[in-house]
């Protein structure tokens, strides 16, 4: 099996779209884990209402996005 | 059902706006993984009086702060 | 009931006032999600006595504190 | 036994590569402490299958892909 | 009680001296949360024999030491 | 007992080096808390077989890590 790119680039347009890209690289990493995407699935159950995970995975989000925010000069451009 | 923009522009006019966008994004990272506001609502009694993940929120709150005070580089000419 | 604008600025006049700033910011994140302080006060004994919350405790400082300090330019310009 | 050098540089040709060297790195810090193929072959299904444990391991993707990307100036001439 | 000033500077002569500041910053940040001398003695035996509480006290130490790795610009004119 | 000087600089030749000394600085901090060399050589069996706890490490190293790649410029000068 080919690996997916699914990083062609840390830029994006908006912040929104650098939230996005945030939340789908914390999802690749767990997958580039668990490769299997019948045992996420499942496992998604778990943390999806237990309240310390949801916080822990919020954490990641907020990493990613620092690196995200930083590669794009904050959106310093963009309209606010 | 459309996605809420609910991050504009990572520029604030004070430091206690920062804060509050902090406050925001954390929250947003949860519901993005937590989709059914019911079930949100439901959750947010078992972390509000549990101080473990009372500090592990203030620490996603932590991150995001940063990003979003180097963004606004330290809003360093607002009046002390 | 008005918010508490509990953060006017991150410049503070000397490293220690930094420190102190940083350990307001942990505790108002925690204010800001139990916002009940009669909650707040009974969950204090909860984590004051356990080393593990403690630690954790510890590390939002740390983390406040590399905002505080960046935009402080690390207070150089101070006696040593 | 000579030490493996896993790691002769930090610069990646894209940003997929960068994430790729992220979770080597992380994989690295684990096989550093517990030597043992053997048992971290077996361990591998400890934490493939608890979230907990995939999200952790998540953070420290995205903490090691910050200094990665910090490295390669976020890839900004890479095509978007 | 006067409070202690316990962060004349974030500048310190050698790398050393900054790993010291950085453990005794991780320290204070516990003795601002627990203010009692004689509780944070008996609490010691308790992280000092777990592991899980020893790794997260690195992990604080770790942070600190980011903030004055950079105020001291890394000590880059220091002798290797 | 005099204090041994385990960080004499922050720069390293290649980035290999930059990861062991990430790994010597994790294992300091700990060892600065737990200064028993006996009781650190028991409690390493109960972290090396637990995977919250490897990961738990290699999240240290990577904080550390990224530290000493700053430092160093990410070896940016260094042979691809």
């Amino acid at each position: 099996m080919e690996k997916e790119n699914y990083l062609q680039s840390l830029i994006t347009a908006t912040p929104m779209e650098g939230r996005e890209l945030a939340i789908k690289l914390a999802r690749k990493s767990i997958a580039a884990i668990q490769t299997d995407p019948e045992i996420r699935k499942k496992l998604r159950a778990d943390y999806a209402n237990d309240t310390k995970q949801l916080i822990a995975s919020a954490e990641v989000i907020a990493i990613e996005f620092q690196t995200i925010a930083a590669a794009n000069n904050y959106w310093r451009g963009a309209i606010n």
